[in-house]
């Protein structure tokens, strides 16, 4: 696979595409690579790890924005009537993928998918936020648990019929959750 | 950026990168292109749009199931412990990418980003479900609104203090449920 100098012009084992929704078509139907562009990145007090919240609901009242790229920033058109959001992104400090591990809160052993942690396949993060305002191409939100110039691959409205649930029951984790208290580690060191 | 055949090397302007993370590192830094590779694909009894729910809440009966391939499975471990699962996967068939338009719901014309539509940059999508039962590599879940052979990206723990909210509004969203109700058209046709 290589691209032309030029004009975007992919070719894959001869086959010529002429642009990235041709490539990720064809990606797909092999099962091979899917290509994404970030459409934003986050602006966030977080410079590194250290004293970020593991959920940003932790703390709350910490603000950051994501400033969405010129070419979609038409994509948030009535968000602002939705009090929470969804927002993707790729966890691009991770330097590894580990299928079973320890997570932040205990020593016990997990599946990645069991967990949230950053040392993932795709590395694709997702954070539930509270939406403060959007001014133009910015979208600003509290409950963030983001490194700032994170790259962000989408935003999605949070709908309670669709993500909201009761009855949850939620593994490992509930355990540091009992009678309704935090755990004690919940700020990376 | 082109692939030498045989072993993994990629080349972007003069710089050899020896595996997919490298790439994807690089490709992140320049703030380019993120490359990703499906950790599974749905089996779900929709073959078509046709019929689907929008959302699997309105048809929670329907079971599906994930197949992780075999080189992640050991990635679900203890994810039967939870209750209910949040799937990231790619919108295959869709062919487009609408940052503005209506949405299934209505003719009211909102953005990408205020839309659960499939028709969205980087193209993905997020179902919430309910676990039924792990299998060896087979992950089994009901409220399914994702088409046979998808493929998916990732599946992460549904923690109820991290991604249920209370108090929340759905913006366009909310009047279509007013009162507790059902839209009337919540299948594809």
């Amino acid at each position: 696979m290589y691209a032309i100098p030029g004009p975007e012009v992919w070719v894959y084992s001869g086959k010529k595409l002429q642009n990235l929704e041709q490539v990720k078509r064809y990606l797909e139907a092999r099962r091979m690579r899917i290509v994404m562009n970030p459409i934003g990145v986050i602006h966030s007090p977080y410079k590194e790890p250290k004293d970020m919240p593991i959920q940003g609901t932790f703390k709350p009242e910490v603000e950051a924005f994501v400033e969405v790229y010129a070419k979609y920033s038409d994509g948030l058109k009535d968000l602002e009537g939705f009090s929470h959001v969804i927002v993707l992104y790729f966890f691009h400090r991770s330097e590894k993928e580990q299928i079973q591990g320890s997570p932040f809160l205990e020593d016990d052993e997990h599946g990645v998918f069991a967990m949230r942690s950053p040392h993932r396949p795709n590395h694709i993060g997702l954070s539930v936020a509270k939406i403060c305002g959007i001014y133009g191409s910015k979208l600003h939100f509290t409950e963030v648990d983001v490194l700032d110039r994170t790259p962000v691959l989408d935003i999605k409205p949070y709908v309670k019929y669709f993500d909201a649930r009761e009855n949850v029951i939620s593994g490992w984790l509930d355990k540091h959750f009992e009678d309704g208290h935090s755990p004690e580690k919940t700020i990376l060191r």
